[in-house]
Parts: structure tokens; C-alpha cells; sequence
């Protein structure tokens, strides 16, 4: 007899899923999933680099590695998070099966039943799966587009009867807000951390993809910023550069989170692919990566402008969106009555799709917004697949 | 301030940790890590099958895939259990980030804090880490030379106060235990498993690696036997095949239970690896595992043998081993009295390794044996290591 834990008897398939099975439909011009463009993958390069390498490293990438990680990609992501002006002294290093790994690791070790967490609204749909499968009470703060509303995350944390375990935010280029924090909102950001002496986890998925060298100095981390005095987990992936494929992600915090950290992924998966490891690691110590970024952040801020001018060209004047400057995603704001399901609902009838905006609410309920992704879909579908969700748009708001 | 999770304050580095860290020094003969040995790793061919994909499948295994797993690696499997004779229907099939992590999500979506699993004694380490991290009370039921003891384990059964949430099992090539469960006792344990309607965990990381054709009748498991009346959840790797760095594994189980597994998983990783799982798919569908699997037997049995020879040639006589039909191991037994621990110290100081017992002791007691794992240490340090142990034991039994 299948008796399930109580914590598996809470899960379901969820409603997002099956719209995302919907957006998956080859006839649909879909950007809904948050994805890298498929054109984009150093799919040659990675074969002359596996070729290249010694017989010693070949051989280590089908053997185990230890559970931190494979000790020279932790020394090369050491010297990268060094380069981009991160430290890691008085931290330690853990590498993940993805950034989703990281968050959920996190999650683990510090999460009981009914524990208060924090997060954006709207916020990471990936997250806030893993905070609500280990019972957490999920409360999502609104961005404005510096960041996090510093009053309002203030004055619902003394709301609690006592302090939240953590506080989850994604600064740089967020999913799905499109946002960059603004130095000033980073500074008071940090200054509650220090004071409350609060756990955050900071994710970094997206730091790397600026479209002007002029924002580069925004995508420096609070984690680098805090110092030893916070306890900041400062989460990172290789997913939106290197791709996805590789599930490659990274923790750097405090030792005494690393370690409860390395303990429960002992037992999760033993160890994160080697393969994708000694990958990552040559290409990263290989010098490949700048000129690859470079190559990345035209990429993307064409299909960002595109979007953004097939926006402007076909919405009514009650929507709003963000202007991205970095990263995947547009926002997109319709009046507060309106329901995005029905927008989506009308879209998929004319062939386009996108994340309806209560995916990405903790608390499941605001829907008047949603997220396009500029990222995966073919450059020369976007602007018909816009003035498709506009069409929509328009029909819903009558 | 950091105030972890109830189950993290739980977790420990264990003993074992800091015994295979000294093993791990490269001046000592290690029979210690259950890796397969790094000579066998089809290293160049691996290359080639990267070289040879089209662009679609290079570019697919950069990027993510269905939490389920890659299409057509799901495909590809189940076409090789048809072959192993383990038929699919009725089941679903779920690609994991290596067995541990199906083992894991089993325990994660059966497991709740207090809930009685039985385990073979001895079990595999890793599975005992993740029942224990879920809060599991395991007990262990003695094998012998054929296998769980069936009196044993239903008269333990009876005594609990209610079933267990689940039995684990590794019949085939037992690690640490050498043995592969007898025709009957597969039989007779199936009938306990359908007269309780118990749920099972059959772990099968070992299955194809039999020294003797005569054997490979034996290595049917009883998931194929078992039919939709039981319900099994069938645990395979790639690991011990085409290497532990790939971190591929599956779980072959009734609807339902892989239904919550994936939904557990979505929030775990998001998904295995796309690009281990098209190389692992490309590998098996190009034809080259049966020849690879020939190569693998021949070499792994001269390995046993020259193990086992060494031991019959230094041994003192109160010691016995099982002598092994294939896999990676040789399970030591000293008389009851004597602790392992005493003799892994003296040989260390001599300069061999191995893993004491106790740490496949799901109560964590038992500590009169040890395991030799012959599979990854070069050939011809065999028989040195097995004196320098062989020595440390006559000089424990005095």
C-alpha cells in the first residue's frame, strides 16, 4: 500500500504546467520559457575542448568527484567570482546540480513546516516551489524598479511574531521583473541585513548579461558588498551563459551553511555531474568566455529592442513593461481588474504564449501581469508573436 | 542569525567521512571508494559520438529538458530494460541525477519523521544516509549467502507495530555483501512483498556486471517478475558502466509514485543533465555497451580473482569472504568479537584501505567486517594491499 509523507501529499502538478505544455506547441510562437537561444550553445568549441584534454582529466570526468565539487573547477570559479569582484574568503564553495539545487539546499537545512520566508513579488518561480515544499509561509514583497520596496519589506518583517528565516531576492536583470537593483536601493537593502542580522540568499543568474558596459557596475553582488559581518548565500549558474544542459550551478556562503549544505547533498545526488564539471572548467580557464559574453549581450539586447519597439508599436496606452537592460525578460503590467489567464487564453487561440503573472506571486494570486521571454524564440517570430498578444490584449480590455 | 531546520541539525559528518579521507592518500593502496576503475572509461569514443550528433542534438543537450528526462533518452532505456527482459507498462520511467537521487526522491515522497524501513544488513551506504536524513528508524535483516533472511524479516515485520513504509534491497552483486540473491529467495521474497502489499525498493546498480553467462539468468530482477500486483520501484545507474560522472540513473515505478517523484524533483534540480543524458542515449543506441559490458566482466572478474587469491594465500584462518559472481566487492568476515576499526587503523599505518562494517550497519553496531572493493585500484597493487591488510588482522587477532 503507497502511503505518501505529508510533505509529498502537498505537491501537485500545477496549474503554470499545464500552460506551459500549452506554450510547448510547435505552431506557437512561445515566450514563455525562460531559456538561452538554442543558436547561441559553443556546441563546436565544447567537442574540440573535450578532445584537447588529457587522458588523466577525461578520465576524471566519468568518475566520481567529491560532493563540494570537482577540485579544479572550484580553484577556476574561484579566480571567476574574484575577476567579477566577488571574494570568496570566509566563505566556502559548493558546486550544485543547477542554481536550483543551490536554492533548494539552502531551503533544506534552514526550512521547517510554517517557517516565514520573504521573497519579491513577483519572484522566481523555481524558488518558490522549493520554499513551499518544505512548508514554508511565503510573503512576496513589490518591486518598484530600483528593487525591493525597502518600507514595506520593513514594516511587514516587524509584522511577524519573529523574524523570517530568510529573505530571497534576485537584484540583477530578475526574473521575471526585468529590473536591475539601484545601487542606492542595494545599499539600503543591505543595511536591513546587517541590522536584522537576516539570512538572504542572493540569485545570480543573470549578472553577466548587461547590454551597456555603463550598467556593469550594478551587477556587482551584495555578497560582495556585505562582507563577513552578513550572512549572505549568494547563489550563481552557468545556465543562462554556458547552458542549461550542463546543470551547473554554485553556492558561496558561510562554512557553517556549506557544510549542513555538503551533508544534504551527500545524500541527494552524491555529486554534480564531472563531466559538465571538467566542461566548465576548461572552457572557463580556456579564456573563451569574455568574447563569448560579448557575443551574448548583442544577442540579447537586439531581441530585447525588437520586443520592446513591437511593444511600443502594438499595445493599447493602459499597458505598461519594462525596459529591460539585461537578462531575458519583459514585465508586462495590464490594468489591476484584468486577468492575464484570460489574455493568455485568447493568445494561445492566435497562436502566441507567455508565464501568466500569479505564477510568480508566493501567494498565488495577483494575475493583472505577465512575463515575456526575448530570449529562445526565433528573432524574426517576435514581433508577429507580439502584435498576436496585443490583439489579445485589446479583445480582453474591450 | 542562522538557526537551521530540524533535519540539519541532525546531519553529521560521519566517521566514515574521515576514514575514506585517509584513504584517499595517494601513498596508500585504497580498496576503499566503489568506483569503477578509470582505465575502462570509453574516453576517445565519447568524442566521437559528440562529433558525429547533429547540430539539433548538440544544441538539445546544452539546454534543459522535461523533468522526466531527455525524449529520447527515456526511449532509449526503455528499449534496453525490454532488453534486460524488465518490461515498462504499467510503470513510468523517471531519469535521475545519478541512483542516489532516485533513492532520495523515493525516501522523500514515502518518508515521513519516525517511519520503520527495513534494509538488508549489510545495506548500501548511501541509501542508509538518505532514509536517515528523512528521519527513517531503519533496521537491518542479515543476509546470507542467498540473500535477505526471509524467517528473519517477516518475523521482524510482524513485531512492528504497523508495516514498514518501505523494504530496500540491492539483490544483484550486493554492495557491500559480494552475494547475488539465489532463484528462490527472490521467490520467496516477491511472495512476502505481494502477500503484504509492501512497497520495495529494488537497487540494481550491479546487475550486468556477472563474471559467469551461467549467472546472468539470476541477475532477472524481480521488478520483471513481479508484475503490476507489487510495487516495486526498480533503482538502475549508468554508474558502474559508463561511469559514475555522468550522474545518470533512473527510476522505474508505478504511476503514481513516480508522478510525485518528478513533482519532487521539479523543485530539487529542475532536471538531469540534457548533455550527459544525449551522450549516455547516443552510446547506447549506437550498439556499443554489449561489447563494452564483455570487456567490463573479463576485467572485473581477473580483478576478483586475483582479490581472492590473495586473500586465500594471506588470510588467517578465522576469517572467511564471499567470493565474488560479479560486481565490485569482497565482504570480510572476522570473528564476531573483533572490531574492524582496530584493523583499518593497523593497515593504514601499513598502507592499505578499506571500509569498515559498521558503516553498512543501518544501526550502525556491527562492526566484525569489512568491505574490498577490487574494482578501482591498479591491478597489479592487488595482492601487496591484501598482505598489508592480511598482516594488520593477524596482528589484531594477536
Amino acid at each position: 500500500m503507497i502511503e505518501f509523507s505529508s510533505s509529498a501529499r502537498g505537491m501537485r502538478s500545477s496549474e503554470i504546467r499545464k500552460l506551459m505544455k500549452l506554450a510547448a506547441d510547435p505552431h506557437i510562437i512561445s515566450f514563455a520559457g525562460g531559456m538561452p537561444n538554442n543558436d547561441l550553445f559553443p556546441t563546436e568549441l565544447i567537442g574540440e575542448i573535450w578532445n584537447r584534454l588529457d587522458t588523466a582529466s577525461q578520465q576524471a570526468a566519468f568518475q566520481y568527484c567529491p560532493t563540494a565539487g570537482y577540485p579544479p573547477f572550484l580553484e577556476t570559479l574561484k579566480r571567476y567570482l574574484e575577476r567579477r569582484g566577488i571574494p570568496t574568503e570566509g566563505n566556502h564553495l559548493l558546486i550544485t546540480t543547477g542554481a536550483q539545487q543551490a536554492i533548494n539546499l539552502v531551503a533544506r537545512v534552514l526550512l521547517d513546516p510554517g517557517d516565514d520566508v520573504v521573497t519579491e513579488y513577483p519572484s522566481f518561480i523555481g524558488a518558490l516551489a522549493a520554499f513551499k515544499s518544505f512548508g514554508a509561509r511565503l510573503h512576496g514583497i513589490e518591486l518598484d524598479r530600483e528593487g525591493i520596496q525597502i518600507d514595506r519589506l520593513s514594516s511587514y518583517i516587524d509584522s511577524l511574531p519573529a523574524p523570517p528565516k530568510f529573505l530571497y531576492v534576485s537584484p540583477y536583470f530578475h526574473n521575471p521583473a526585468g529590473i536591475i537593483y539601484s545601487s542606492q536601493r542595494k545599499r539600503e537593502l543591505l543595511h536591513q541585513v546587517k541590522e536584522r542580522g537576516m539570512v538572504m540568499i542572493e540569485d545570480d543568474p543573470y549578472g553577466e548579461l548587461y547590454f551597456d558596459e555603463a550598467d556593469k557596475a550594478l551587477t556587482l553582488p551584495m555578497k560582495a558588498e556585505g562582507g563577513t559581518e552578513t550572512t549572505i548565500c549568494y547563489v550563481g549558474s552557468t545556465a543562462k551563459i554556458f547552458g542549461p544542459g550542463m546543470r551547473l550551478g554554485w553556492l558561496l556562503a558561510p562554512p557553517r551553511i556549506i557544510e549542513k549544505c555538503e551533508q544534504a547533498k551527500q545524500s541527494t545526488d552524491a555529486c554534480t555531474s564531472t563531466f559538465t564539471q571538467v566542461l566548465a572548467q576548461n572552457y572557463l580557464s580556456g579564456g573563451y568566455l569574455p568574447q563569448y559574453l560579448t557575443m551574448l549581450r548583442e544577442t540579447y539586447r537586439r531581441r530585447a529592442d525588437i520586443m520592446h519597439e513591437a511593444l511600443a508599436a502594438t499595445m493599447p496606452p493602459e499597458v505598461s513593461w519594462t525596459k529591460p537592460r539585461g537578462g531575458f525578460y519583459i514585465w508586462v503590467s495590464l490594468p489591476e481588474n484584468v486577468d492575464a489567464t484570460k489574455v493568455f487564453n485568447e493568445s494561445i487561440v492566435g497562436g502566441a504564449a507567455f508565464v501568466i503573472g500569479s505564477a510568480f506571486d508566493p501567494e498565488g494570486r495577483r494575475n493583472n501581469c505577465f512575463r515575456l521571454a526575448f530570449s529562445h524564440t526565433a528573432e524574426q517570430k517576435i514581433a508577429e508573436g507580439i502584435s498576436i498578444i496585443a490583439k489579445a490584449v485589446k479583445k480582453i480590455l474591450g
